[in-house]
């Protein structure tokens, strides 16, 4: 049973916890890298994470790593830390292949800002990770490593799965329905999706104004670290402040109240996954915090309706955004778009430009109108997704939990808290913008409560 | 004298107002494209505007439109008008150069928005036009129409040059500091810089939170009919409601009052210039429009007091904004940027994040600010440039005359109706956010009552 043995072996890969013994000489980044490459020789036949690998670049930056930590002069907290780099996202040593047959191999010649980024945080950049076409719905190859006949979620389909198996500590995802929070759940690692703009995305093909660039991680900290790195040296999107909070990750902060948010996936939540959030919720009301619901805080039952609305206007606010540049795609060849991608053009080209004014307006208000939660609450926790990781490789999954907090341009987390099935699920927290250092605070604070 | 014989010959060449004649088949779009080539035949080894054209394409597309107007069905207002597309945005069919030997010859596969738009409503897209580095400050090799021995100005230099000589009735260009009204200005054409985020950036090598893209035109009707097209089909930037107002160009309408800012290039302006605004201002004023200024008007004096800063905040802010991708190019090769480049990114060097977020306050700062002078006024005029363009073609030009337009996000236009030392001078019109077609509407009254 593929399934059940693949299980009993994974454990997510920490780094930052080691790099005490890189400074102490007893371990070193060169030796860490080659443990995931180890790991990457043994899964990646079986989970297809990556499109392309550059061992020797990767080798080659890791011994630089290993001469600064011997040195005493780590360039940061992630100095040496082997990431992966969804293939949305430029690389200079790599192409980048937007998971299009039109772009396959392609050579942009630059990084994108949030490799830059990591670069010169001393991060190793190991491969480039599977993303669905255009980051959009329609799968890349990726199987979930809990179980492969399960998707790994999309669109950072890669990402989490080689952080989720063990084979990195750290990849970039994005999302603009939940795209770094639904892969995280599926399986098993961390996922972080800052407030909008707060990592800077020059270089992503992901211009849409719902996307966010964000992190997966193997723990929250690392979630934390590898975001800060990036916007300390690159800042968020041009014109936004981006990500703000501490040199390192929140300490745990008891929430003043949190709430329970149903979200529009919780319909479709199987058993399993809502007694697994019940069961959460029972003990994050014992660690002393009281949990807001819509039924006992109108507040929170007017938000639960107003998002109501974020997956279908979500969809037509997408579908209008990507009306460009996949017009010039059909133009170009129009056998190598998906029938997904058509089906959103041919959404795009029935709305009118007014259309979209008016989702633009509506989001506006539904953000508004979350925003005044926040006098009651410090986050809001939810499912990070329906269910496990469901069978079969021709969907990336339900993205009812998650579109919200895209939508809103909220910050949000997943954490490999919650079961189904025996296979990972995520509790998600999401937080206000601008204020993804609370949201972490009260993660970490979750994650105690709960675990 | 090769200065005067040029001046003696130049003039726009318009192409809404040829249409009739196509209707009529009394001229085809393709015959006209065919004067625009020979025009570029005699100007282009004099002015060098052009990095590559399409000739074959330009002909099928004219041929294509030439049949739509035959059969009484143009796409648009623009069916059939011939285009230059700044090279620092993305064309399928021809390579998109960035103005640097890094990316010579680089072909990205697909057409960017506003380049999809255009084609969309059947305009015939010629060439890609000389940008400066990167649409920054260092020149390329284009020279100015009027005088060869003198600046096009920049960074939307060749666009500028071509529509300047009557080689095209349109092109586009992006502005960040000046880079579209300034060269309009020199070379004696229409230019129009939307509102931030009006017409979609998409696939346009230009992030900068300052930078729009524009319109550089034989005549004001045309500027507008551009980026309306445009903006009809494919939006604003992804997130922004977009360039709105009417079908064709607003009808001239009399201001309520104007202010007359003398903006930091006041002080640097000719005294040609001088004379030449004063002039204009003082026919205003006989059309019965009541200029308000920093002597007359509180208000006034405290925006022009307030956009002091707009110069040096914007190069800063650019310069941030600049330090990736610079940084990445750097890396690839630094002996292929020009000095200019490399001191801009030494400045990004020495900035921190929160220097910029310092800048990105101040910046909101004075927008509402000016955003205020709109009880009492309907635009602000100014120069479009200090004086008429500058010998030698070593830098693009003083950008103190609409700098701030940039910094505040708000439209404005330059329209060629001053001289100075018997060169064209821009008169520029500035409204307010999200009012562009307010702000044409005021272009077209001082248009006749300054001409």
């Amino acid at each position: 049973m593929q399934a059940t043995d693949t299980k009993t072996k994974l454990t997510r890969r920490p780094y930052m916890s080691e790099t005490a013994r890189f400074a102490a000489g007893k371990d070193t980044p060169r030796d860490f890298l080659e443990r995931c490459l180890a790991a990457i020789d043994e899964w990646e036949p079986k989970i297809l994470a990556f499109v392309a690998q550059n061992r020797e670049g990767a080798r080659a930056a890791a011994d630089r790593s290993t001469e600064r930590w011997r040195n005493g002069k780590p360039l940061s907290a992630i100095d040496g830390m082997p990431v992966g780099i969804k293939d949305i996202i430029e690389t200079i040593d790599m192409p980048t292949g937007q998971g299009s047959p039109l772009f396959a191999g392609a050579q942009t010649g630059r990084d994108a800002a949030a490799v830059a980024a990591l670069r010169a945080a001393g991060a190793v950049v190991v491969g480039k990770t599977v993303t669905t076409e255009f980051a959009a719905t329609f799968p890349g190859a990726t199987r979930n490593p809990w179980d492969p006949k399960r998707t790994p979620g999309g669109s950072s389909s890669g990402s989490a799965a080689a952080v989720g198996a063990g084979l990195l500590p750290g990849a970039l995802g994005t999302q603009v329905i939940g795209s770094t929070i639904r892969p995280a759940s599926y399986c098993g690692c961390y996922g972080f999706k800052p407030t909008f703009g707060g990592i800077n995305r020059g270089g992503s093909y992901d211009y849409l104004s719902q996307s966010s660039t964000g992190t997966i991680a193997a723990t929250l900290a690392e979630a934390w670290q590898l975001a800060y790195e990036m916007v300390f040296r690159v800042g968020g999107d041009p014109g936004f402040i981006g990500l703000t909070g501490p040199t390192s990750a929140p300490a745990a902060k008891k929430p003043r109240n949190l709430a329970f948010l149903q979200t529009g996936g919780w319909a479709a939540a199987s058993a399993g996954a809502k007694k697994a959030m019940e069961g959460a919720l029972e003990r994050i009301g014992a660690a002393g915090v009281m949990v807001l619901t819509r039924q006992s805080d109108k507040r929170v039952a007017a938000v639960e309706d107003a998002i109501t609305v974020a997956r279908e206007s979500s969809l037509a606010i997408n579908a209008w955004e990507s009306r460009w540049p996949l017009n010039t795609y059909r133009d170009r060849d129009a056998s190598k778009l998906s029938p997904h991608a058509l089906a959103r053009l041919k959404q795009a080209e029935a709305m009118t430009l007014d259309d979209y004014r008016r989702l633009l307006e509506q989001r506006a208000k539904v953000r508004a109108l979350y925003a005044e939660l926040a006098e009651d609450v410090s986050a809001t926790v939810s499912l990070s997704a329906p269910a496990a990781a469901p069978l079969g490789l021709e969907s990336t999954g339900d993205p009812g939990c998650t579109v919200h907090t895209s939508f809103l341009g909220i910050p949000s987390l997943s954490l490999p808290l919650l079961h189904d099935e025996g296979l990972p699920l995520g509790l998600q927290i999401a937080g206000f913008e601008h204020r993804d250092a609370d949201a972490f605070a009260v993660a970490a604070f979750v994650e105690k409560a709960v675990a």
